[in-house]
């Protein structure tokens, strides 16, 4: 069966995976963008972004991990855009533009239904009111034999995990204190639920590990 | 003034001090030993048990720091010992034996008062019972232009934190997964109380972060 898993989830010294205070100016909050340090000058996130160069090495290999054989996400709906509450109108399309980096469905989680909206190069939202195991049951027809990702943000993830239906979860633990923000694993035991680290790796920016379920 | 100093205090990739579950068998905790894979082979550790060789390279490094001018050091009770309540007589010495690794005056955090214990090679162990304060005071009488370091546990250090007299804490984050434990951070709002994150560095198995206060 496919799996569902995480990749490059980016969370700070003291456990969180954005700052306080997320808003469309801050969509990872106060001082979270300093997160995704290690992940930004990646070759793997420059192509997605259509540039070329980008650095090879521990933290590219990590991130092409995450993009390999993914037939469907599955996205909280915060990922998705700053909209909360009932959608206004069908204005906000999410973060990427008219093309977003995806190129397969997309399952957005949230309390307000809305028409699936289809955009350039494979990318299709589907917006699922009817909780995580619906979402993940479509994206699982969607994805056929591949996998899906799950991208959170972190209360969707924590949310899979209390399940136990993430199989794979990579994290990247960075050198920026938070202080406050939404914890990924405060409170959420993780090794009673069946988790380990079994696989890690650093770079000059990040500690990554791997979680496997056992 | 001399400093008050935090080092090689070891959390999990949950955040976690030491694991569940503490006791004379495990002084930290089911799985904690695991948190200081990255300390136990350098060449500093291994002099400070008496031994030739050990590692060199960033871990070392960070280890070497943590004992450089040291003219004191403070401890919670449970660093000290396993003993809880009123202390039943004068047996439990340490975990150390006749000649524990401090050869400066310690300050032992209890809330049960003892007469001070003069072990071999300069230590000795004076227990404070007037509270976290009082300890640095005594320290810094003891320590004069040296630095204090503060050994922990995690709640003592979490309460010197929120009194902001901790100048410099070097934590080294682990690729292990406890689930549960004494979080070291958790919930705590370092940031907000003038911590950064103003060094780091990455071995194989952990990343080295020094946080400071403005």
């Amino acid at each position: 069966m496919s799996k569902l898993r995480v990749h490059c989830f980016s969370i700070s010294l003291d456990g969180y995976g954005a700052g306080p205070r997320q808003d469309r100016e801050s969509p990872l909050g106060v001082g979270g963008e300093a997160l995704h340090d290690w992940f930004v000058p990646t070759r793997t996130f420059q192509r997605v972004v259509g540039k070329d160069g980008g650095t090879t090495g521990p933290d590219d290999d990590f991130a092409a991990r995450g993009i390999a054989n993914l037939g469907a996400w599955i996205l909280g709906r915060n990922m998705f855009g700053p909209v909360r509450g009932p959608w206004p109108d069908d204005t906000w399309k999410g973060w990427w533009g008219t093309n977003p980096p995806y190129h397969v469905p997309v399952f957005v989680l949230t309390h307000h239904a809305r028409p699936p909206l289809e955009m350039e190069s494979g990318t299709t939202f589907h917006f699922v009111t009817d909780g995580i195991e619906s979402a993940l049951k479509q994206a699982r027809e969607a994805a056929g034999a591949r996998d899906i990702r799950l991208g959170g943000g972190a209360s969707v993830i924590r949310q899979y995990l209390q399940a136990r239906l993430v199989d794979e979860m990579h994290l990247a633990i960075t050198p920026v204190l938070l202080g406050s923000g939404e914890s990924l694993l405060g409170g959420l035991n993780t090794k009673a639920l069946g988790y380990a680290c079994t696989q890690h790796g650093t770079s000059d920016g990040a500690l990554h590990c791997v979680l496997t379920r056992s």
